[in-house]
């Protein structure tokens, strides 16, 4: 799994039938460094998350394994909204902190 | 999943009879600066994309979970055309802005 | 799924059971300019492909949905013989040139 | 499998009930001159690795084979605790060593 | 699959039952020029290989389907010892010339 940010929406209407229902959002992975570089992922949304929240997701078969995600052709779900991120016994990052 | 612009087609007539009937289109991932690089991916189409027409794919088994791909070897299908991609509020692609 | 071009074979006696009977092909993938680079991929064949034919090839689990590798170990599969490729209604590859 | 060092913690309330137990844990991958770069894994921990240890991790499909992670969305898992790495004949790391 | 030189092997005692009783080796990916870098991956023996041999393997769901490997949190298997690479006709190399 990798952390991100929520960025961005992609919306589509002509699709298979298997995305019905789906919220599909961008996430910007994050470094350890609590920034995000240029590279981005588009994910299904099994939590509810928003804008410019950070997120866990994963990819691959497991991102099927949500009851919002079981048997869709998505390969990344955010099935996480994340609380608080320590390394190395620092805080790097706090969702209290950005609210 | 990525954002990905439809630019070209493969034919082959000698294939393993899991892929017979399948449309398989040459896509370039686009960047969220709404750019493509060199890099592409054929993938399977489950959709009816055209040429020039911005899409998401997904890979991997997740790419087996259309009605189009189910039991095929085919490791990469566009599940969807894009109608809007939002990032930070901003329009970055707009599918009306293009016809 | 990619574009690849037929350089070699692997020849192994000593392998799982489950190997028995596959033909290993090396693959170079092609890029969007019709040309190889450094890098290979070992890929089991399902169609007959020979030396110098462009083809294309799934990995993952999808490589073992045809007849030729179900149930083997094998992440890579050559499912298809190209016949041609065109990029934005260029022809990029046609094999009846190669012949 | 990759060889990592365990470098923090991730915590998350609001997420997949298919997440309920599991404890996440930050690698960073780690080279075979021992040192880890600035890439990481956020990895389901099925084995009570602790802060600073040196483990195996695995990816993809294959992280939910152990009774922590099965059917759940985690896409890497530590399923070792790492006790000696030999490169060549020459011990790279030794846990030993390092208690 | 890659090709890859056995150079090291990983002891763990702390580890998922699943993993009981499988041997961890230490591969360096082999390049078409018959040379390694400095990237590797950890896999599980399912051929009884040795120090210094070239082996193929696999990675993904696909390294689970071995004897060795059945329903195992192991992401990357040695499935066969190579006797012989060729590349365009030249042989890359060859088992017995290293004996």
């Amino acid at each position: 799994m990798q952390l991100a940010r929520v960025v961005g929406t992609v919306v589509a209407t002509q699709k298979s039938q298997r995305l019905d229902g789906l919220k599909l959002l961008i996430l910007q992975p994050m470094g350890l460094d609590g920034k995000v570089g240029s590279s981005y992922v588009v994910a299904a949304d099994a939590v509810g998350a928003g804008p410019g929240e950070v997120v866990l997701y994963a990819t691959g078969s497991s991102a099927r394994q949500t009851e919002a995600t079981k048997d869709r052709p998505a390969d990344a779900v955010i099935m996480a909204i994340v609380d608080t991120v320590e390394i190395n016994d620092t805080v790097l990052y706090e969702k209290a902190d950005e609210a």
